[in-house]
């Protein structure tokens, strides 16, 4: 069916776990990932956990990446939200299980908005006349990447 | 059965658009929403899109939050991902759903990391031979928030 956004929730077991606890091999191997499937990079954040465990998120223009870590499991929850048909989402798993050296993958596809029962695009304006910017209403996420616009204010607490 | 992640998949259709378009209010709705569900707050990001649309990051001590938000739709998508027993992520839903003055919420919770076949917790120290700090190795996440030791190079591009 007809979707905004497509959310791959990979599930990273056996995998080793000197890989899991190194926080730039980590977020070396998410980044890459993301440039594999051909997202636009937007932001990175990346955190090492006492006694261990990593918590990183890639925000891309089509959605993001993020990646939870448990080296003392050899496990890693991975996400993968995209929107549009341009990114290769399952490039960026490839590559996950590959420098992860994970014995034991596996991947659920869950669609996220899905607004139209006729599993065709909707229409564009649907609710225009409630948002601030109506004058140039385009589903550019199928099209090419958002660009940002501007950024809220980044802390780190 | 036990597992070491629960991921609500929040999906909040027929939302106000204006609210969903505004990214100082979607900010804080997010970030209230984490301190609600009791969670820990390590690192905000959001950014706002061309011409219009959303997305943003609450990474947390538990896991994190995030949000994409398709104003000319009235939907967003928003995902709570939390280890432990401790954070109350339905508090979240629920305050989310209300300040999205949302009237066509749903939720689908799907466990992250489920190891072991017996519905029962694992034993510590799986690969602790592997890993380079095996002196403190705990669950931390089930007994109290991880803590931060160290963040990577963040950075906006």
């Amino acid at each position: 069916m007809y979707a905004l956004g497509t959310h791959l929730l990979v599930e990273l077991k056996e995998c080793s776990a000197k890989i899991l606890s190194n926080l730039e091999e980590v977020q070396n191997v998410l980044v890459t990932a993301a440039k594999i499937a051909d997202a636009t990079i937007v932001e990175v954040a990346f955190h090492e956990f006492s006694p261990f465990g990593i918590s990183g998120m890639v925000v891309i223009a089509e959605s993001h990446l993020s990646i939870h870590t448990w080296p003392e499991y050899e496990y890693a929850a991975v996400d993968i939200f995209t929107c549009g048909n341009v990114l290769k989402p399952q490039k960026a798993v490839d590559y996950l299980i590959e420098k992860f050296q994970c014995k034991n993958p596996s991947v659920v596809e869950v669609k996220r908005g899905i607004l139209s029962p006729l599993d065709k695009e909707l229409p564009h304006k649907v609710s225009a006349s409630n948002i601030n910017k109506p004058e140039a209403i385009e589903d550019v996420c199928d099209e090419h990447p958002k660009q940002p616009a501007l950024s809220a204010n980044q802390k780190t607490v």
